[in-house]
């Protein structure tokens, strides 16, 4: 049994929704469709979700969103008509929603209502069943999902029968609707596959799959063929986007295999993602900018035990939690989001650090960005992309390698980051 | 005014001891003399502070030491009478500490002897002050020094007036004779040129001052003509040895310079240790075995706030601190000294680790071994290094560069070492 999830632009119009139906009726095994609220149609299109955004604010407001509404409500008509289908009991619906979202079901209700009106739509067009997630999985408060989600899931489930399911949300132990963060219909995917125990699970979105680097910026990037779910997560962690990072783990340790396949050219290959590989390849190459390096250093930093410890208590009462940190002999450098701090912040927080831990030095450099080198690091092409990174005359503020068997990480400045891409794509791909 | 400290092998005969004398008249600023207990006068000598250990090992026994006391005894018997001196009084003296010693005085204070002693007979060579360190340097019980010894010494010495002064000991809050860790008469020079201001520290020993690279394994290694605090620092922390690191912490903030001589060969030029420099050079590389690697991995590792510092926090229960470590996005590599933890140790730490915090992986890789490259680390040459040793068919297991802005890490094999060593200083040097 196959679990496929579509992405906004998958569903985002009838043509769409076409393609769509003729991928799932090309292969039986296809039973459960997870889908998410419809995209973009053109480019400066509005997604569904973010018109509902629009309608959250508007009612938070204590005004009625009905003109907003409005134009989400022609969305799913204009689909529906395209389909042929009756339009009376979807604007019935649509009503509800309209209804509920101005009586001040919450933001979260609201943001939901994109997938879960595109899922009961899409029922109809298949004329499959519809099932609700807001009944079957429970997100506990810090996000992740609640394990009894798996039962509910199984137990609501007809086996043989055919379901179109929304993704996104959940519910609240209280049974009040909750979302995933953005994105978070890859997450759905994955509670459902591991949950019906499926051989598969599909990824339909608007790319062929993982590119090894980001295409905008390398036209010819090659297409991953194939790749761990270690890689992929740290793929995603340093800044690649196509599959949703969170969305691994629920199915991780059942060792499901995740193709994503593009809804516009099914006929690609995609990029299978496995649990283990044999391939001593090098998979890809990623960064963000935004971070800035904390650097502290003292004279027998770590002769005093649990110091590290205590200066991250500190950093975060100021709001700052390092998404890499690298530590020296008697000094340490962490990365962390620039956005975490303002410089005001980030200087009372180094005044702090110093005052506090007595440290020799302490600054906080901004304009950082981080670059991930992903694949069997086994292999040496790490030094071949230092190498590259000189002879592009990129400095070098630090290196990660070997805390990973799939990442090297380099840390470089902001304006580098186009031109280390391409060096390093040049140099070892 | 300058404090100057001799080594062992510097005060180990009537030979060396003229040496010594040539040097400090030489200097009339020479005016603080701490000297070290003898050391060997030929290859397969045995150094005074082993006898005294030896003699400490009867005692507690419950035997006398007086027949392995008396070669203590002749080493100093044969000095004095080398610089023709009466040797009543110092006959008088040994026979005291002899007695402590059978008394139970304890290990620190029959360690301690050798240096007590050395002072004693070249205070009277020099017909200089003799200052016993016991009566003004307090150590705590973590082993660092207390603030109020800085003001002791400045209370007992009598500006003018010179002084021949024991190294590697001081006493309790109590006044119990206490050492400081072996090698430890680098440290007393440290808080003599502290607490009395010396415009420069000077270290005799037997070489002619740092080398780059250990001179055992290159021939032609250079010696560092100037460095910086951190720098030595880090060089030591990683293996290279002359100077005691812990020597640096008393006079870092005075920000004394102290300059590393060669006693038989007191015309070379030595090496500066220095609080900054201007130059960009590259200072030395050293490196040292007997490192474990403890990996862990699991997915979204660090989602949890806290857990790597609970993981170290368990590590510490099984007798296990790591020297280095790095973070990766999922995984941690943390080197910790092998003879922490036996075979069954460490095994019994990763089961409790994987169960304690549902790992993906934990293993324990033994036989590592860490190489430091030091110098200006704004230059490149870390690269040319990693280049190196990939020629050299060594295996990189860990690179740690940025955290610090002296020192690049490298982890290898235990057996690669020298190897290691080689490469990097034909590349960078």
């Amino acid at each position: 049994m196959i679990v496929c999830k579509f992405g906004g632009s998958s569903v985002a119009s009838t043509a769409q929704l076409k393609k769509v139906k003729d991928i799932i009726l090309s292969d039986e095994n296809r039973q459960i469709v997870i889908v998410s609220a419809p995209g973009k149609c053109f480019k400066d299109d509005v997604k569904v979700t973010d018109l509902l955004y629009e309608c959250n604010s508007i009612v938070q407001k204590n005004l009625s969103c009905r003109e907003v509404f409005k134009k989400v409500a022609e969305r799913y008509v204009e689909i529906a008509k395209g389909f042929k289908l009756d339009v009376k009991e979807l604007n019935a619906v649509l009503d509800g929603v309209r209804f509920n979202i101005d009586a001040g079901r919450g933001t979260d209700y609201t943001a939901s209502r994109g997938e879960y009106l595109s899922a009961y739509l899409f029922s109809q067009v298949l004329g499959w069943s519809f099932l609700d997630t807001a009944d079957v999985i429970i997100i506990n408060p810090d996000g992740t999902v609640a394990p009894e989600s798996y039962d509910l899931i199984k137990r609501a489930i007809i086996p043989g029968k055919k379901y179109v399911i929304p993704g996104f949300y959940g519910a609240t132990s209280n049974g009040q609707v909750k979302t995933f963060s953005r994105g978070g219909s890859d997450i759905t995917g994955a509670i459902f596959a591991r949950a019906l125990g499926a051989t598969l699970y599909e990824n339909w979105t608007d790319v062929s799959g993982i590119y090894a680097a980001d295409p905008r910026l390398i036209s010819n990037a090659r297409v991953i063929p194939e790749l761990t779910y270690k890689q992929v997560r740290e793929l995603s962690d340093v800044g690649a986007s196509v599959f949703h990072e969170e969305a691994i783990a629920p199915i991780y340790e059942r060792q499901i295999p995740i193709q994503i396949k593009n809804t516009n050219q099914p006929e690609d290959k995609g990029t299978l993602i496995v649990p283990e590989t044999s391939s001593k390849d090098l998979i890809g190459v990623s960064g963000k900018t935004g971070f800035s390096a904390l650097r502290v250093s003292k004279l027998m930093l770590f002769k005093k035990y649990g110091a590290r410890h205590a200066m991250l208590t500190m950093m975060h009462i100021f709001g700052v939690r390092p998404s890499y940190s690298l530590y020296g002999i008697d000094s340490i450098v962490w990365y962390f989001e620039s956005k975490m701090a303002s410089i005001s912040v980030a200087k009372a927080m180094c005044d702090r650090l110093k005052k506090e831990f007595e440290l020799d030095e302490v600054t906080v450099v901004p304009d950082q960005a981080v670059v991930g080198l992903v694949g069997d690091m086994t292999s040496t092409s790490y030094i071949d992309a230092a190498v590259a990174l000189r002879k592009a005359n990129i400095d070098i503020n630090s290196i990660n390698y070997g805390a990973s068997e799939v990442t090297t990480l380099f840390f470089i400045n902001d304006k580098d980051l186009n031109p280390a891409i391409n060096a390093i794509y040049e140099a070892c791909f």
